[in-house]
C-alpha cells in the first residue's frame, strides 16, 4: 500500500489519558482510535494485525475441529435470567428496548450456545463437538484500565465444547492447550499453562495461560527444564528452588500476562438448558462441558507490551500489517523514485506486503521516525546513494545494523 | 467437510413463527439459528455464505479505495448528544452503565467516524477520504420482520467519503453505484439504481439499490432498455409506457427489495463535529459527505429469497458454502465408500470446497432431501450403479437432469 493513500498519521505526542504503553504506542503509530475508556475502534494498520490474530487462532481452532459460528451479542435476557446470571453478573451490559423487553449484551456466550447445541445433539454419537466464534464482547467494568488489553468492549475467541464424559473433556482439554500454545507461539509470545482458581460458576479448576513479560499484571514461578508454571500468589516454592514437578529445573519467577482460559463447567449449563443426549445403553444422560476463551485484542495489546524500543513497536513477523516498510528518498520524476515504484511494482506482484513510503515533502528523518514507530518487521530504503551503487539499504527494526542487498535479492528476499 | 462431523443437521418442520421464506428455508437446513424475534445466530453452513458475501462486498470497497477499518460499536452517548440524534432516532439502542455513564449501540455510525476522519484530515492534499467497516448494527425496532432481512441485530458494510466539494462527492458516488452493482451481480442478484426519498437527516436525494425479485416488500418501474428505474410509489409512468429516460424501452414493472443505500450528507456532521481542512487557497472548510450502506445479512436473506423452489434453496456459486455436494451411498468398507473417500481427498487436494455426506445409517432419499434443502450448486452420486459403470453421477441443483460422467473429468470439474 501506498502510504500517501493510507489515511492514518503518525501522532508524536502521546496521548494524556493513556498510561499503558500498549495504548500509547498504538495511538500515535495510528492503529487505534480511543472512543473512551476501555473502548477502541481499529484503524487500517490496527485491523489487518488483528485479522491476523483472528486467522491465527482461527486455523488453530480448525485443525482440533473447531466449527465456527457467529452468534448474536444482542441477547434475549430469558436464558441469562435461567441461569441466574442476569443477577449475580455485575458486569453484565442490560439493555431496556422501547417494546419494553429487556437484553444482555454478550460477555460470554454459554447462554447462547447451550440451546444452539442442546438443537443438535440427541445421541452419544452426535458428542463430542467443539463450537466457537470471533467476536465483539462487552463488559460493564467500574474501571477500565490496561489500555486495549481490559475493555467495556473487545475482541474475542470463545469455543465451547461439549463431551459424553469427564474424561472425554480432559483429553480435548490437553488438545486445546497445544492448540493455545501454539498461538502464542506463532504469535511470538513466550506463553506457559497454569492452575488458576475457578471462575464465577465454576468450583472446579480451571487454567490460565500466562504469556512472560517484563511488563505483566501477574507474576508467575516457572521451571526452565519443563512446563511446570504457577502463579506466585499461589505457588508454595519460590526461584531458585528445585522444580517440583520435574526435580531436574531450577524455578524462575517473571511478570506476566494473562492471556487465555480454560473453564471446566461441568454439567451446570445443560441441566440448566435441560439438554440430554441419548447414551450408548440408552439412557439420557446431559453433557459435560468446556470454555476455552482467548482475548483476541488482549493478544494484540500483549505483543505490543512484549515488543517495543524507545522508538515504537517491533512487530514480529506473524501478525505485521506488512512485512516491509519501503522507504523512497527521492522527488518527483527522478531515477530514485523510479526505481522504489519499479521495487514496489515487484513486491507486490510477488504478494508481498509492502507499505510504500511514497510521500512527498518528508524528510529522511521523519520518515525513519515514522517507520520505526509504525515498526514493521524489514526497512528498506532507496535514496541516491543507494541508486548510485545499484542496492538497497536493509535494516530488520529489531537490528541496528543496516546492510546493502542488490534489488534482485531484495525482490525475492522472502521467497528464500 | 465430512458431513458426519458438521454439527448441524436439517429440520423437517418449519419454524411455526417463521413466516418468510428465508428464515424458514435457512433454520430448516441449519444455516442459522433463531435467538428472538429479529435476532439469528449463524451456524457453520450460514457463516461460510456470510463470509463470502463480506468478502464480495470488501473486495469492491478495496477496488475503489475503501479502507478498512473496525469502529467500536459500544457508543459513547455524548458524540450522539451533538448530533441530537440521541433524542430523534427513535431506533437507537441506549444503554445506562453501572457507573451511570450513557452509551448507545451503533446503528450508523457518522457520529463514530466524522471525529475519527478529523483527527487524520488537515489539508485538502488528506481528500478524498473513504473508510468502511464491516460489522454487526442494532436497531431497536418495535416490530422485527422479514426474517434475517431487517433485525433488531443484523451485518451490514456501511462505508463514509469525505470531499473537498459536492462535485467530487458526486464523482465517487457513480464510482461507489458501479461497486455496488458488481456486487449485487456477483451475488447472483439483479439490481437497479433508483432515486428515493431522502433519510432522517437528509434533505438532499439519495439512492437506493432495488433487487428485482418476485417476494420484494417494495415494487419498482424499469425499463428493459436502459438503466432507468424508480420507485412505483413515485413513478410517473407505469407497465407498458415508453421509457421517459432513453425513449427507446418499454417499461416493465416487478417486485423488489432494497439492498443498499447512498446519503448525500453534504457538510452536516462536519459542522457539527468542527472538522475542517485547509483548502489550497488557505481558507478553513468542511469536508462534503457521503455515506453508502449494504446490509449483508441483508443480502444473504435477498439471496435465498430470490433463488429457492419447492426442494429448499438454490445457492449461486460465488456464495455458495461449498460448490459440490458429494453423497456417499454405500456401506462401511465397501468399494463404493473407497471410491467416495478417494474423490473427497482428491477434490480436497485440488483446493474444491466440498461438502462430503458420509453419514452412516441415512438413506438415498433422505440424502437427497438434505442436499436438495441444503442446496449446493452441484449434487455427486457415489452408488454401487456408478461405481459398477465406473462413472459419478452429477446434477446441478437448478436442473432436472442428471449426467454420468469419468472420475477423471469430475475431479478437474472447477479446472476447466
Amino acid at each position: 500500500m501506498r502510504q500517501s493513500q493510507l489515511f492514518t498519521k503518525t501522532r508524536r505526542d502521546a496521548p494524556k489519558d493513556e498510561v499503558t504503553r500498549n495504548a500509547e504506542l498504538l495511538i500515535r503509530a495510528g492503529f487505534v482510535h480511543k472512543e473512551m475508556a476501555g473502548v477502541y475502534s481499529y484503524l487500517p494498520l490496527g485491523l489487518k494485525v488483528l485479522t491476523k490474530i483472528e486467522n491465527i487462532v482461527r486455523e488453530e481452532m480448525n485443525k482440533i475441529g473447531g466449527q465456527e459460528i457467529r452468534m448474536a451479542t444482542l441477547h434475549p435476557s430469558e436464558p441469562w435470567k435461567q441461569t441466574g446470571a442476569w443477577d449475580s453478573v455485575d458486569v453484565l451490559f442490560k439493555i431496556q428496548s422501547r417494546t419494553e423487553k429487556e437484553y444482555a449484551l454478550g460477555q460470554s456466550e454459554e447462554e447462547i450456545v447451550t440451546p444452539i447445541a442442546r438443537e443438535y445433539v440427541q445421541s452419544y454419537k452426535d458428542l463430542p463437538v467443539a463450537i466457537y466464534q470471533i467476536a465483539q464482547k462487552y463488559r460493564d467494568e467500574l474501571r477500565a484500565k490496561s489500555g486495549i488489553m481490559r475493555g467495556r468492549e473487545f475482541g474475542m475467541k470463545d469455543m465451547y465444547s461439549f463431551h459424553a464424559s469427564e474424561e472425554d473433556f480432559a483429553r480435548y482439554y490437553h488438545i486445546v492447550k497445544e492448540a493455545y500454545l501454539n498461538i502464542y507461539r506463532r504469535c511470538g509470545l513466550n506463553a506457559r499453562a497454569t492452575e488458576a482458581s475457578g471462575g464465577a460458576f465454576s468450583k472446579k479448576i480451571s487454567y490460565e495461560f500466562m504469556v512472560l513479560t517484563n511488563t505483566g499484571e501477574d507474576s508467575v514461578v516457572y521451571c526452565n527444564a519443563c512446563d511446570y508454571c504457577v502463579n506466585s500468589e499461589v505457588a508454595k516454592e519460590k526461584a531458585g528452588d528445585a522444580c517440583p514437578a520435574c526435580g531436574k529445573g531450577d524455578l524462575k519467577s517473571a511478570k506476566a500476562v494473562e492471556a487465555g482460559n480454560v473453564f471446566d463447567l461441568g454439567q451446570r449449563y445443560p441441566k440448566v438448558f435441560h439438554f440430554t443426549y441419548k447414551a450408548e445403553d440408552g439412557s439420557d444422560n446431559y453433557p459435560y462441558m468446556g470454555c476455552y476463551g482467548i482475548g483476541t485484542t488482549r493478544l494484540l495489546g500483549t505483543i505490543v507490551e512484549t515488543n517495543y524500543d524507545d522508538k515504537g513497536i517491533i512487530w514480529p513477523e506473524s501478525v505485521a500489517p506488512f512485512k516491509i516498510h519501503l522507504i523512497l528518498l527521492g522527488g518527483p520524476g527522478d531515477e530514485v523514485t523510479a526505481e522504489a515504484e519499479r521495487l514496489y511494482k515487484g513486491l507486490s506482484n510477488r504478494g508481498v506486503e509492502v507499505l510504500y513510503d511514497d510521500r512527498e515533502g518528508k524528510s529522511a528523518g521523519e520518515k525513519f521516525q515514522d517507520a520505526d514507530l509504525i515498526g514493521l518487521p524489514l526497512r528498506a530504503v532507496i535514496s541516491k546513494d543507494t541508486v548510485q551503487k545499484g542496492k538497497v539499504e536493509i535494516k530488520k527494526r529489531a537490528s541496528k545494523s543496516a546492510e546493502l542487498i542488490s534489488p534482485e535479492d531484495f525482490l525475492n528476499i522472502f521467497h528464500d
